[in-house]
């Protein structure tokens, strides 16, 4: 089959590889029909996560049909179309018990792209099947249920869960790249009174703005503290995600909140940030990091059936699975391209994914 | 100056009483500029409220400016223009302290048109003024704040915070009259999958329609257990709200809900109700009661504010206040009349209430 | 093998039957090595419970060895010492991911000696083994951990979770028979401010002492309401725990639960209750019914192996395996050998069972 | 009358200044009976809290006798033994209404011996006497209640309930001073597994033993990290609270809890620390902060009662309240005299304190 295949820092192939094949009896054979690239990708990429090992096929998000499963698999069967968490989760173990996939002890979390071979492939081997994978409703298509896989549950479950975001509060969210747009979408779900969006780029700022936040700043230009401050009578914002992933913005998160609120780390961080508790130990805060376990894909395939939440704002690109290297190309040039994520679709998908008009174009 | 006043079962008149004053240091002097009736107001009227003895002045909702405060009131000063809660506080017994006012063990809870004068009044004695009235906002009209005194905050605080909604449940209501109505109003404020109304009246359910229930259910002639297991894969309801108040209607919600579920008593009642513990017990199930705290007038009055919630539906007539007695006739006559709310006006409100176009207007 | 054979109402056996097998790639064999009778299992004898059929072997609870795994557990193996949980769990479910076991949809909940063949026999065949067994560590005998297979976590999960037991509070206990026994001891983990135990009988209420209630009331010839009220300034129980399964008690534990505490139900019912809607609707109290998830089986495991939880006080009559029969007998006549729970040893447990001695032992 | 004033860094003095008075109607005033010092007061008198000015009465601890009230005061009256509470509450604002009391923006929060004047003094004027004081039962001492003003609540509220311990947890505790000490006392209220103290002196890990830690590191000479991970499968506490105030013992606790864990940061810092997010990202934590509200003190109080909670270990030495600048020697030299708190009695303190033998000498 074919494969994205990572052959160290910089270098990146459409190889021929063999097909994946069940090792384990927990496991399923999976046809990719659509996948999409991750900025985490691209770090790896750089050689910035030093245990993806060159060969390893890179992706972790998609949907797919099961082509195959292993003898102690039940909840799934070939043919069914299936979600891919990024997460896998081996189910038995004291965190996948406490539906914390993301810290499985027994071999899952975050492993597809990363320790073992990705889906932005053909084919994959999907590990523990039963608890990894999720069945889609027919009437959703699978571009409609394809940012289930990480981007909508790492920032609803990191940021707006785990921020406790409540109906009536001020959220302030500190970047408005693909993971800032995900948290003021699903923070949405809980109806803040006001939803702050912070960046340094005019251009993703009027994303903030399509994808529903009421206010935006540009701190090149404008001192989002004070403004903040501002509009919540020297107190802050109840709730702010960090959604960059450098120290900085960390630290204006922090500034960002008032007493008794929640900063949700949702960033991918790669170094150390300065944690002020001359100024924070008195102030009841709750600060919040997390890796995304995935539980709350079945809520949210839910809501967007119903209608009432809609990620195709996302999908700004769209390939052949054959041109993923042309789609990588773009989603690396977002500043230019403009690209949020691009939607990758295999030969076969085009007569699966849209058994009928998604209901979101009715709604 | 005039009150609606409480003469007995079936007897009531708009007479002239003496003027409310300052008894107690905490108490605060208020001119009613709009109110409006509760249905409970009309079970006190057929003298199903035994504590409430005649000669009291009836009315536990109202919008009004502060005339005079006693000596310790420190929050709000003559002039402003305040929400008065359906509950009083005293702010320092131990329910209060948990902010669990309805429960209030230092003379407050509900007591308004029940125990001391109430405020279908020129004006009215508020006693604990610090604990127990709001101010509003100056781009906020009268009539978009007045359901925040009683309807909105019971529905949510006892039917939805208590019930606990969450993003993508489904939502059963059973009973569609104002507070059912509230119910749907407010759950949406957490974005539920899908919110099904459920009433003997067609009429009704259309009302439950366009405060947005998604799905609705006459259950004299429909079987609404078998639609709501057959939208829920035979579970059943995440949450299931009572707003009736009769044992039937109590007994279905505990049908209709999933195990693990969520059943929320909203509904006053005069009779006890079966619990069926022959099936319930293994069933995880957990049922919920309450009187309204209204410690929620602060995010709903955020929310209004910022045009995500609009109880402007509820006001279907208006009356001056001069003409309460006729506003009664028409409140208790809901079945014909379609009367949700009747929002009765006082003289002077008409120059207070408005001072700009509402932000909803604008939304 | 031998097995307690049930043979319908009224009828058991200590039967010669055929070995248990695999059957799944998900089971277990074990061999049982110290097991008990529950009154459920009382229950069944007298045909109250219809689904269990003629021929099945009783029993739910269990210390054993594993003698053989399927192809697909991997996370115990042969040899290992387990504790066998009272409910199975499929692990794959909606209800097993969110840690509700005893709700599983995937074909577990409670099954031993219920829907398939039970523990109190030589050998059983345990289902879904790797989320259904719990490993026991060196230091523990069997008999300290026997007892979370089912009753404690029964009255930990349904009576203290469910009911919010907090340090400080005054918790009500109506029925001190085993059950309500393990509601005192496991409360006790939260520290609450004073246990009254309810209870008709004097000499189950001299067990509650021992088990560490502060104060026992015998309601044949006392109040309880009258001397739970004066010991609560009139407002009542934080949490009261219904542990009989009749409406009496029942109704019983909502009259004495304070406005804003909980009734957490543990009894299993076969009538209906009333509930007394027309004083509780005012009241904000919750209600909560459940069936044992046995999620809380590590932590108390570790409370055991700290001495910080110590129910050998349970263990009051010992057997051999081979005299299940006797054993029986006597649990059945509790009234007369004050029976709490019967300890059934294997023949080979003996040597198994205690690798030291009981840490509680020198606590 | 006669104070402890604080003249400036460095200096003190036991000065006769002016008796207290009523101010505000919601004022009392109140003998002091007992009261103790506080590290804070050590902080202060070494200029490290510039906004209290020389010239202020120091001390927020203490208990005493109510000789007058103001106006509106209607909870408590003259003659009525009370605790203060190190937090004043006005009981109106919106930190208040939530309970969170040390955020008060109606003129309470930490005041005592800070903006205004404190109560290591023969009076004291209260403000905010019906929300900031708690009658005490007869049967308790003024010095068993007396540590409710604020160690045990700090401890309690900032470090046992931000830090969600949970029966059968994993507690490390850094730093065992007064305040480590507390928080060992109070976790054992939710029955963790086990309680690991870690300190630089073996003087204050024997006290850690005494108060309840099952465990001691000395961090001088032993790694806490390898410790901790040795004993928790390789994934480390539950929850590791920060009981000193300085960086290192900060990060330590970050690295010391497992994925999923809290750490509750109790100590008052006057320093940034370093958050390694490059390895926090993805762990799951929960760090909190806080200043203590007080709303724990009822409950604590019931335990004490109860004979649940014995804080009088804490008291290590007496004094008269004469000798209040003797008591303040010893209390700053504790690394020699071993001081954990200093009990300092007032004239007639003595009739008062112990109407009988406190509940717990019984126990």
């Amino acid at each position: 089959m074919k494969a994205l295949v990572y052959h160290g820092p910089g270098q990146r192939g459409w190889d021929t590889v063999d097909d994946p094949t069940i090792i384990d009896p927990t496991d399923a054979i999976v046809r990719i029909d659509t996948t999409t690239i991750c900025g985490t990708d691209l770090h790896i990429l750089k050689g910035d996560v030093p245990e993806t090992t060159p060969g390893t096929i890179l992706g972790h998000e998609a949907v797919g049909t099961i082509l195959e499963v292993g003898k102690s698999v039940t909840t799934v069967a070939k043919g069914d179309r299936v979600l891919l968490s990024c997460v896998s989760a081996c189910g038995r173990c004291r965190y996948c018990k406490e539906g914390h996939y993301g810290q499985c002890l027994g071999g899952g979390g975050w492993i597809f792209g990363h320790t073992i071979n990705g889906v932005q492939a053909e084919y994959a081997r999907v590990p523990f099947a039963d608890n990894s994978v999720y069945k889609i409703p027919d009437q959703l298509s699978n571009e409609q249920v394809l940012f289930l896989a990480d981007i909508l549950p790492t920032s609803y479950e990191v940021g707006v869960l785990n921020g406790a975001v409540s109906p009536g509060d001020t959220v302030a969210i500190v970047g408005a790249g693909p993971i800032g747009l995900a948290a003021i979408l699903t923070a949405k779900l809980y109806t803040p009174g006001r939803i702050i969006a912070i960046d340094l780029a005019d251009s993703r700022l009027e994303g903030a703005k399509r994808f529903g936040a009421d206010m935006t700043i540009n701190n090149s230009s404008e001192d989002p503290l004070e403004t903040v401050m501002d509009l919540t009578e020297g107190l802050g914002a109840d709730v702010a995600f960090e959604a960059v992933g450098v120290p900085q913005t960390f630290e204006l998160a922090t500034q960002l909140v008032r007493p008794g609120g929640h900063v949700a780390n949702i960033g991918v961080h790669g170094k150390s940030a300065t944690l002020h508790l001359e100024t924070l130990w008195i102030r009841d805060v709750t600060i919040t990091t997390g890796l995304v376990d995935t539980f709350s894909i079945a809520p949210l395939m839910r809501l967007i059936a119903s209608g009432r939440l809609d990620p195709s704002l996302f999908a700004t690109h769209h390939y052949a699975l054959d041109d993923t290297m042309g789609a990588y190309d773009t989603f690396a040039d977002a500043a230019n391209t403009g690209a949020l994520k691009v939607v990758l679709q295999g030969n076969e998908s085009g007569t699966q994914h849209a058994k009928r008009a998604p209901a979101v174009a009715a709604a």
